[in-house]
């Protein structure tokens, strides 16, 4: 059995002795230490490329982790952690540093969550203006907040499973941005979530005598499968995933996607249903789709699909650049003025968008189960921001269906998700899911590819 | 009408939109606008001498605070602020803090105190450790722990209306312990709560490139009475009074008493009652009493209160140190190495003082009325710990009846307060209490003065 | 026999090896090593009080200072060092980094000095302007030179026996320049040197997290006889007393004259000479004479002096501020700007002033002799300029006379020196030092006064 | 024509005047401006790949800088400067950098070295002392002395033209090392000057929240063929080859030597020369020949010229590592290790290796000639110290000969040099450099290659 202690540095660790307490493994709460665990392993695992959250928990079933008082407020004492972790004996600081945003966030995730709604209740905060109070908090505690910055954080949305010449294009494309001084916040996992990251650190050591935030969004259940890649500078545990994406709208000055799976669908309508609301008409966020000349063709079948869900119009909400890493940072940083412009305008803060209004409906979590899944209205019917919302719900879905333990699960217990709608709409889905399949960005792994889901055209 | 904007810098003013709406005038909630605005008010004449919370209050009628969102996060807007707050127009940077501290702590004080109490319902916490972690997660969000730091604050306790020649020798001790680097903490307002860190920045200017803490505990009620002294580098408002007095227990590694009235006969008992507590029998936090050779009488006179009230074992809990400024600085340095070996041994924070014992009964907030004073039972009956409570919230009741609003009205509208007890005990609080007024140990105005209480010996 | 070993940190006591070797006691060079000695003597001795260096020397016959190799760079070896160095065994920040700086500025002496005479006559410097670049390459080794800063420095100048009412006359001046983010600059030692220093630094510590600057300026005669005080936190010890003088205006961004003896004299008549070049007509380096109202006569006394030796438009050189501390700040704060502006038009330096111009007689160092006295010319006949210049080389000969050994001794051997001019001028020095030894100017310690000088009107 | 401003930043640029003029275009001295002129537009060609200076300059006819005096220091002035140094009409942060370093330098070597020469006459120091002096206050004024830190800088040689796989290699190294928290220190080009620069890079960032250093040596007859690489983060020029070979060893705590054409040679056979010195023995600077497994036979060859003309045992002076980076950043780390023990216990510096004892034939600058390659003695008989010094200067005439500007003149005006010795020797550089030459190791551009030697076998 091997141990490691794990000293905290700076202000990590101030927690109270209840706090502290709470995700000891004498905790009475087993789900809330069940969870602190699991995180602490896959940031444990950084670095790591895998999709498959079991195969990273069976390997490490002897792993354990206590959090125990001391004289410099805590102390992480792990049993059998991974080697990976440790440079001759010592842990890598990167590594240290997710550890302790681990404790941070989920003892905020437990203890505040509950409290604030509490608090909301009391006094009286509309609904719709919940979420937008949570998630800055949740920044805040996280220090992820700079208020004397300048806007310059740009989000990458994109696969985590993609060939070397993607890598590569976003590489260059961070690259690009590094240089003009401009900070990285991604989903935290491998791929398109790490190679920016890697380009602007290159970018930026030679802009600036100190290196830039990289920023990793994640929640709990993405993590397992997703652990930090080796490039994350500052890493935050939202609470779910519709948190998560909020937190990228809120906290990002533009948005980039690269080519992905169904995961960077969902983040694309999510952005949409966002954009197709009237009172966000006057919001500059950049929304930019952009690949390599051989992502041509998925682009391009992206934009398709976009304009049979919602009409040509929706192309006014993006910018599609080929091949051109210079043009996509020259866009971001101009994109990015427009952004500072507005908030000084309006008032709103430059580190986090208040402003964006974002529908209850769309950051109530969503949990995929076959009956949500059969409720979804895909039609042309409903209201186009509506609509988008049911469609980041499919694919939501349809993710879970994928790669989530419950998921998984599910569809292996009763079948695939059925999906209801227009048949334009639900056979555009299955087209460009087997697309994605074809072009293998659903896994990084060997096993056979069962889709999740069958389409139900009405 | 003058109008200022007050600009935030750095981390300051980082609060949700609720947050910031609970605060502003329009708020629904009008006591806790009040209670910010009287703050604001009281850091805004930071450096001002007076005892008399009503007649800053009415000097200041037209004066008004609104807090206002904007890009950088927030501002605020200050109407008719005292112009001693402001060099050439420009606020003076410390009151500037003090402005962002009081807005931190307010909406902590209202948001956090009650969700907490509820936190810790759920979470079954006993009752007596619920101050300790109240006040804890107060001062992480005040920043003001650090826990790299080796221990090295020493609380200083006094009077506020002392003669020159107490305050010149309250200085000269902070200038040793500045020569040691040692920080100040202190209750935040005039006299000897700002002479010893005086002292200390000129000793610390030897010693280091950097200032030095000085840190001033306060609290909604005290602060109206005690504007900060000009010395002040942190400021943490504390909900009540037993809070800020725990506070200082937790936060310093050594705690001396200068000369002062009854507030600090109230900060001495409330720290003879823990160590009176048979489970802080091996806790070694240091408690000093010194003064200059003019004081020789004043210190002997508490000496003899305390053994009349305790027995002679009491004086094994304090050193009295006479005319000795270097002798203070070395008892103090030696105390705090043996603090940081205890808390190495028992594995307590550097920082903050878990271990420590406080009696829920101490803890409590005590509400002088005409019922909770004649109510104290001041007999040596009573076990040495409970009498030392008792005598607590009787010196507590006085303070009121002299200078909080709240008690002087009571006193004006139903007379003084009651004090029943063993004759010796009544009657050495009488002879202390007419001590201090002869000494002028009151009051720093003009008025004359009428005791608040009467003694009833049984 | 006591011995402390002092370690360098951060940048300190980078020397090259020759460098180290020269200073060691086992150097063939035994003038440097005593000279090295001495002055490290002097700042051991920091804020002691003396003007009398062979005292100082006397009493400290068996110290002794080593430099020796180490892997951390170099370290230094003291034996019988003075104990007040010391808090409780551990030598004092601030005069460990005098005696690096010591070490600086020695070895910059020895070694820089003669060779940078060589560069200038290889590259046909002309010799106005030698000098200028040669305290410039003295600051920017003493890392004293910031060019990121703003104009904030302002020289205090004044007397180093003063009365209590003058010392905390310049305090409050110096309050009020330091609640206005200036910094101070004097000569060093007590009295007017430390005064404004405590000062400036209370007020600073209202306005800023960090202290500002207070800077010493001296020289190797000096030093000994004023042991820097204990608020400087930079010292810089120039090669001779004119460098020293052309450092203070070229540094400087205001000047301040507090009441003072022959040297605070002999600074004011450094600077009026310049003033009274033609080329230096535009420069607005502002001039305040100031003092308490108490200080009346005094002021008004030197004001009559000027007036007689160069005429009354002398007065526009200098403004006489009495008693108003914040009048002063103001006018200093007034007068940087106008230096900020001034140096953005003609883009000169905001560190460093090299567009005064400074006659080569003025900065040729004066060696105080019998004969070099005899041979002043303190005639209304010369140039006013060059009058100036003659009554500060006899205002700095009756320095040496009164304090510096080598003059002593001459004038102990050879009678006091004599001084040849118009009768008003040479009775106007004859009156004002008068004046100054019944106000007790000259010396701090108990010594009969015996004039050094004999006035001899033609 | 397009001019561009540069300003500078903190520290940079506190030239005094004299110093300032001699570099501006209007100098007298037409040749220090030239240089001045060539590396600052080698700075700003960062990050070009090219090994033809004269192709740089040709291109830059138009180019001009000036150094202009103004309120913040001094500012430069760019004519027509390449586009490749801004981004956005702003230049990039490092190139600024850099080109204050050269100002710095070049002033440096024009005014500091003759004089140092004259100092070192009049002090008396040893020839072989001096060399060390002259570097030790280079890099210091250059701020690359940092006394505080550990040793942790890792020198690594090696070609500037190599394949892709190379380049992989040591960038996997430079992974590993800066995952241990080492810093790179090379000859500021392209290929293995930057490969490990960037791996460090990589891994630092996962150790640390700041970057680390990555120093680039060089002078200037080498950066116009070799402008800095895009990874440095400091610039140091030094005045020769020999000082710059000699600045790697005092500089570094461990040298790692990848594949490289006869500069990596000559590099190698200036350590041997020192190692081969008897004075030298206890040193534990470690030594490292690594290389990809396709580098085997590449290592093999150098390993058995060396064994050739020293004899067996040679091999102990250095490791050799193929194909494992963690193993080459291991062992460098445990020679680090011993360095930093046996400097610990000399008592010679940790950031300057003084008690290397360089022989002062191997300092003493060479010049290739005619004359003075054949004059080399590389034969048996010499001592093996002195057969490397021949042999070091051998291979620095054929890199002459081969890029530098004035040796390839003199080879096309009178042909190839001539080198005699013992035939095995002669016939060991013939063969190696006929393998250099068939692996390309040579050149980057096209032209085609005629050997600049011809050896003469005794």
């Amino acid at each position: 059995m091997s141990i490691k202690i794990i000293w905290p540095e700076g202000r990590l660790a101030q927690l109270t002795q209840f706090e502290a307490e709470i995700i000891t493994r004498s905790s009475q709460d087993k789900e809330i230490y069940s969870l602190y665990r699991s995180c602490s392993l896959a940031v444990l695992n950084c670095g790591s490329i895998t999709d498959n959250a079991r195969l990273l928990l069976d390997r490490s079933q002897d792993f354990d982790i206590e959090v125990i008082r001391n004289e410099r407020g805590l102390k992480l004492e792990l049993i059998n952690p991974p080697e990976s972790a440790f440079i001759d004996g010592e842990i890598l600081t990167a590594i240290k540093r997710h550890l302790f945003a681990v404790l941070r966030d989920i003892v905020q995730i437990k203890l505040h969550s509950e409290e604030l709604a509490r608090i909301f209740d009391r006094n009286h905060i509309p609904s719709g203006q919940r979420s937008a109070n949570h998630i800055f908090s949740i920044l805040r505690n996280a220090d992820a907040l700079q208020s004397s910055d300048m806007p310059r954080i740009a989000v990458c949305w994109g696969g985590h499973a993609i060939p070397q010449d993607e890598y590569d294009y976003a590489y260059r494309v961070g690259y690009e941005l590094g240089l003009r001084k401009i900070d990285i916040c991604t989903g935290c996992g491998p791929g398109i979530m790490e190679a920016p990251m890697k380009g602007a650190l290159m970018g930026q050591s030679m802009q600036d005598s100190h290196m830039g935030r990289r920023i990793g969004l994640t929640e709990p259940s993405i993590i397992m499968c997703e652990p930090p890649n080796a490039m994350i500078s500052e890493l935050v545990i939202l609470p779910d995933i519709e948190k998560r994406l909020e937190a990228f709208v809120r906290l990002g000055h533009a948005l980039i996607a690269f080519p992905g799976g169904p995961g960077t669908i969902e983040e694309l309508l999510f952005i949409l249903a966002i954009r197709l609301n009237d009172e966000n008409r006057g919001d500059p966020l950049p929304l930019i789709l952009t690949g390599g000349e051989q992502n041509r063709d998925y682009l391009m079948s992206i934009d398709a699909f976009f304009r049979q869900c919602f009409g040509d119009e929706i192309a006014r909400c993006y910018s599609i650049i080929i091949d051109d890493p210079k043009a996509v940072a020259t866009r971001v940083k101009e994109g990015i003025k427009d952004v500072y412009d507005h908030r000084t305008l309006t008032h709103d803060s430059y580190s986090f968008n208040w402003n964006l209004c974002i529908d209850e409906e769309l950051s109530r979590p969503f949990e995929a189960t076959h009956e949500s899944m059969e409720a979804l209205r895909l039609y042309h019917s409903e209201a186009p921001a509506d609509l988008a919302i049911a469609l980041r719900r499919a694919f939501s879905g349809i993710v879970a269906g994928n790669v989530k333990e419950q998921g998984v699960r599910q569809v292996r217990e009763r079948g695939p998700f059925r999906l209801h709608g227009d048949r334009d709409i639900v056979e555009g889905i299955g087209k460009l899911l087997e697309a994605f399949e074809r072009a293998k960005r659903f896994s990084i792994g060997n096993r056979h590819y069962e889709p999740c889901y069958v389409i139900c055209p009405d």
